[in-house]
């Protein structure tokens, strides 16, 4: 491929699919130059070009476009589908915006600014407004006439929406319908009055979850007034859903994604890379404070007996692991609707009977260990064995109960991550082992 | 609701889609009996009832089937989807799937009994055989017939598939192309020849995964001969990637789900929660067997300096924290494709700079904290600034990098949980401390 081999390159990549074609250039750039991505590119026929385009990550769509010619950076433009266009636009310069705004039909700027303006991560955002819309006193045959003559993608086109004159969704129509529907009757009458919307500024997460629980393949997006402004089809909530997980995932685990972006782990800076993680790290280091001061206070105790100090790290861990598998359980719960606040009574009476077979297990298995690997003494062991049962189960009430009071909040549980968790752990596991330690070994 | 005044129960339940229907039946479940559930189940319309069984939760499923006629039975299982039907039949104890059996049509007994053998998480189990196949010689016109005949599901009508004489799969058309093509075009120069297809012992991941890629709504799955056997389509894709997201989010925490299965939270039995979670904690209980030793080997001399034990749970906590987040976000690259493992070095590289970045901040502010708020010595402060600054680099390279030698192990990153990262970083952390104690205190 690199020895200029270009048209042979070209008719290999022919055999595949846009998707894949994506997926080789994007590891051809990896090797080399963008030059080189461009010229094969280039050689690309207009149609599939355009659609691999599309499956390019947002970085390597910029820096093509700052390679080609404004000629053909409007061609690739102007061919996207509507929503994939937003989504370029987006992450070209201002400048580059303009220009290629200037050569978009009067009618078609105008709904790209406004679709530009919508937030992100809201309903508006995902929409697009290709869609087929039809009158409620045609018949079957009329509509289907009038899909051949639009004739469109093939996801937006599996659903049809029936607006009155005023622009209001009245109701929808699927194109299964319409294809074994006699050719004479009239929409009206096989037309669903009731279905589900989406109001534009509707959150993505909730849209995601509209989706999983009624199976639908596109959804429409209405406006203050209920007018159709867009629908949303269920490949763009593939990609909705993954962005949520990985969000919940990396919140879950102290890391905050400042630049609430889809760009890859290697493409986030440094320094970006360390602001989103610096935060968590901070407030918990502010927070081991308090623990450095419970460890204090017991200093003199500890120095007499000070084969204690190496239970600490076992204990303090065994409370911020069982602890951070509570908190997840119930975060994830909360997250896919298992799981509601009002269950708390619930969830309190099942984590203190798992804590009590976990600690006790655990319990066991320790003092075994501390009497026959470490040779100390039956008190030791006893101090030691006590607070593993009472950390183990504390730990698990505060585990589960934090996501639900944070949720109770109207927060979101995954942003008290499990750091917070291990820390709050932590400090109850040292005050639970001095406190026996006080009561086995008189200190 | 609960004064007996059904009927005007049924009607209030009328004005929901089926989705919404099941919800309300999930929620007076809880608050009531199954009897009453019943009641108000059998007050439905057929059509209905039906559907919203098919939307309720499989434990659920189970309850009502219990609790009904075998006639009632046979009729809502008859009339479920193909796909749903073999969810149902798999939680249902295996007499009555026999005696439900024996009532079906010969030739669907066999389907049935062949999908009930495919594994969990492959293709098979996705796929439903309900999809609309063509021939080749057909035009768009007997097309549209045969599907006005046949007249299936919304879902799985939008793709129809095109089979040789030996059930091969050869071509694929969708709905939309058969609607806007002429009625005399033949089928073979409209269908496309070149299409993605799954294996049917694919796994459910590499299905999904697929999905996401082309944005397809649906993906036909074949035999080791090529013959198409049954498609998935995308709603039942979204449930797919809900439970994979899940499973990553627990096993990354610590919690490893036996029961493999879609039973919620609260669900699980307390002896099943325990035993979920105990593996992880006592493979723990053991690696801190190796921590103690390290911290027994130092207790003499941490004895003449006990104020170091102070800051032995805030070094060990900023360790495990920042060795998790590097550790979930290459996990969390992998699993999207951001990351590969070939990008080693990369890796290395960037969290080699990261932790500095993060380590000298934090050095910092620690160093203000142990001399001012603690009022210990600046060789105290010294010893633990600087273990901190060698810890957050060591568990950063240590976070990124034990994922990426399990997934080179062919093994899933997310299985190597964070508390195996925090424990080994506990080990590393107090061996650093301990070495730069005897370095700046001269213990």
């Amino acid at each position: 491929l690199e020895e200029k081999k270009y048209f042979s390159a070209r008719d290999e990549l022919m055999k595949y699919n846009a998707a894949d074609i994506a997926e080789i250039i994007e590891e051809i750039t990896d090797d080399s130059e963008i030059r080189m991505t461009v010229i094969l590119f280039r050689l690309l026929p207009k149609d599939v070009l355009v659609e691999a385009f599309s499956y390019l990550p947002s970085d390597l769509q910029v820096d093509i476009v700052n390679e080609i010619t404004d000629k053909e950076i409007n061609y690739i433009i102007q061919e996207l589908d509507f929503d994939d266009k937003i989504d370029v636009l987006e992450e070209l310069p201002a400048n580059l915006v303009n220009k290629i705004l200037e050569k978009t039909p009067k009618n078609e700027r105008k709904q790209i600014n406004t679709f530009l303006n919508y937030p992100e991560n809201c309903a508006g955002s995902l929409m697009t407004p290709e869609y087929i819309s039809l009158q409620k006193e045609w018949t079957v045959e009329d509509a289907l006439e009038h899909i051949k003559e639009v004739g469109m993608d093939a996801e937006t086109v599996y659903t049809c929406y029936v607006k009155d004159t005023g622009r209001k969704l009245i109701g929808i129509v699927s194109l299964s319908t319409l294809v074994v529907t006699d050719s004479d009757v009239k929409i009206k009458d096989i037309m669903k009055t009731e279905y589900i919307y989406e109001d534009v500024d509707r959150d993505q997460e909730e849209v995601s979850d509209d989706f999983k629980k009624y199976g639908y393949l596109a959804i429409p997006v209405v406006d203050k007034e209920h007018r159709l402004i867009g629908i949303i089809t269920v490949d763009d909530i593939l990609e909705v859903m993954e962005d949520e997980a990985t969000e919940d995932i990396e919140r879950m685990n102290g890391v905050i994604d400042f630049e609430n972006s889809d760009k890859g782990y290697l493409d986030i800076s440094v320094w970006h890379h360390a602001l989103n993680r610096l935060p968590w790290l901070i407030i918990l280091m502010i927070a081991y404070i308090f623990t450095g001061m419970i460890v204090t206070k017991f200093e003199n105790s500890l120095s007499t007996v000070i084969c204690l100090v190496a239970y600490m790290p076992m204990l303090m861990g065994t409370g911020g692991n069982t602890g951070s598998q509570a908190a997840t359980l119930i975060i994830r719960g909360l997250a896919t609707g298992e799981v509601e606040t009002d269950d708390v009574w619930k969830i309190l009476w099942k984590e203190f009977r798992i804590g009590i077979i976990i600690g006790v297990i655990l319990s066991i298995l320790n003092f075994a260990r501390v009497i026959f690997i470490d040779g100390n003494s039956v008190m030791v062991a006893c101090t030691v064995c006590a607070a593993m049962l009472f950390i183990v189960i504390f730990a698990k009430i505060i585990g589960s109960m934090i996501p639900l009071i944070v949720k109770k909040a109207h927060l979101d549980p995954a942003l008290i991550a499990n750091p917070a968790i291990s820390s709050v752990s932590d400090a109850v596991a040292l005050s639970i082992y001095f406190g026996m330690a006080t009561l086995f070994l008189n200190l």
